[in-house]
């Protein structure tokens, strides 16, 4: 037990209720590896009015923003994780106006509206479960690292006055583990799905692996390859472009834990 | 290529263009078994102010209401289809006013209005391909029927002012095909995806095979199984329960033809 608990991290086995309890009362910090096998997701509010915007948006960019679940204007509950709240249940959040990050507070109580929609977002924390079960490394968990997370130079499709880059997220994988990784992720396509891209960082426009846009730099082994996903964290991407008048997020890698199951995930 | 195209269906060979042009000179029939392997849609289009309902019931039920597309206000052509015109080239539409169906016109150009927003959603032709490389009798090809349809005993997960059952379309599948029935659709979630129940139809709340709600009754040989997959005329049940001011919709089982392959929404 002492050797999973390593392995997996050190937060692997609290519930997804421990987690946000954690989380409400403070903690802040990011949250791959905690509460193994179950679902984390990225939460972008908008007013009620933006709302077909960033809907629409995600419909015409599944592979970043696969939705998990859309709330009700106001409503800052979800049956993805009966008891949550989801005003204070994330480690951090970022609030935007007109496009501008503003703060990164641990709680938006206060700043939660009336007319505020919540998206939550699949995450491809989701699928690292499955990674590691087939015995791939995770480089960020084994170095304590949020992942890394680039801007690149591809647009979404946009959708009303949404607009802006794709953004992913990156895993170092070894070479050998590259075909098993992109075969067992295309499983997921409500978290991601399949790499979009595994090599040369160019291809995408990312200049510098050891220089991520959002996240930390991770430490790639010999023999690692860069493999990388559509990221969740895009939509905060195509806000900063696009500039609505309000809007919180959760922070980059400080994810909602649901109580919902990765597996339930797994199409096949 | 006799063989094949009696075994196909008349309509086999005929490509998407061809076959929308012969529906926009005033043919009108169901189209399974028109232009093999390309993929055909559901149609639903409602005033703007009633687009965010019916993207949002899509999101909370992608089983029946898989989105290929989404067009802007007023406009009726899409990227899955070059050249095509929303408003001409299905075979049949339907006209809701108020939740009623007050017509089924061949071509509705005359009645498209510039607020309109319209919904392209997967259809279970899609998958037919597939099931036939498979080697699973298509009952209503065979019997040049439409597919049949019901509306069940279940009820779709409302948005906004959009609620209403789920529809469900039944194909006779011989029992020792099922699993590969199965199998296949569960790679296709774009277009309805893995059954929803394989055999007795009244755990679905269905009475009688023979009297499907849309479609035509399609029999079945000795030794078939019913398998029911959701079903994309579930929006228009929704439009006949919610009954939104304005909507068209394609009739059921006179799909727009795309220039998509249906090779491409397999998953794996």
């Amino acid at each position: 037990m002492e050797t999973t608990t390593h392995r997996h991290g050190p937060h692997s086995a609290v519930t997804p209720a421990e987690a946000r309890a954690a989380f409400r009362a403070g903690r802040a910090e990011p949250t791959a590896g905690w509460a193994d096998g179950r679902t984390q997701a990225n939460l972008i509010a908008v007013p009620a009015d933006w709302a077909y915007d960033v809907l629409l948006f995600a419909q015409r960019n599944p592979q970043p923003c696969p939705v998990l679940d859309v709330t009700e204007p106001g409503v800052s509950t979800t049956p993805l994780a009966p008891g949550a709240d989801l005003r204070t249940d994330l480690p951090r959040y970022r609030v935007w106006r007109e496009g501008r990050l503003v703060a990164e507070p641990k709680d938006v109580t206060r700043l939660w509206r009336d007319d505020l929609v919540a998206f939550l977002i699949g995450c491809s924390f989701t699928f690292e479960g499955a990674l590691r079960e087939a015995g791939v490394p995770l480089r960020h968990v084994e170095q304590r690292r949020n992942v890394s997370m680039y801007v690149t130079d591809r647009a979404c499709r946009p959708a009303g006055r949404l607009h802006g880059p794709l953004v992913v997220s990156m895993r170092p994988v070894p070479a050998d583990y590259v075909h098993t990784t992109r075969r067992l992720t295309a499983r997921m396509p409500a978290v991601h799905g399949a790499p979009v891209h595994a090599g040369d960082p160019g291809t995408l426009g990312i200049t510098d692996l050891a220089r991520p846009d959002f996240g930390d730099p991770v430490a790639l082994h010999p023999g690692d390859v860069p493999v990388f996903w559509a990221c969740g964290v895009t939509p905060q991407a195509a806000l900063m472009t696009s500039a609505p008048p309000f809007a919180i997020t959760h922070a980059p890698g400080h994810m909602f834990i649901t109580d919902a199951l990765d597996a339930a995930y797994r199409l096949l």
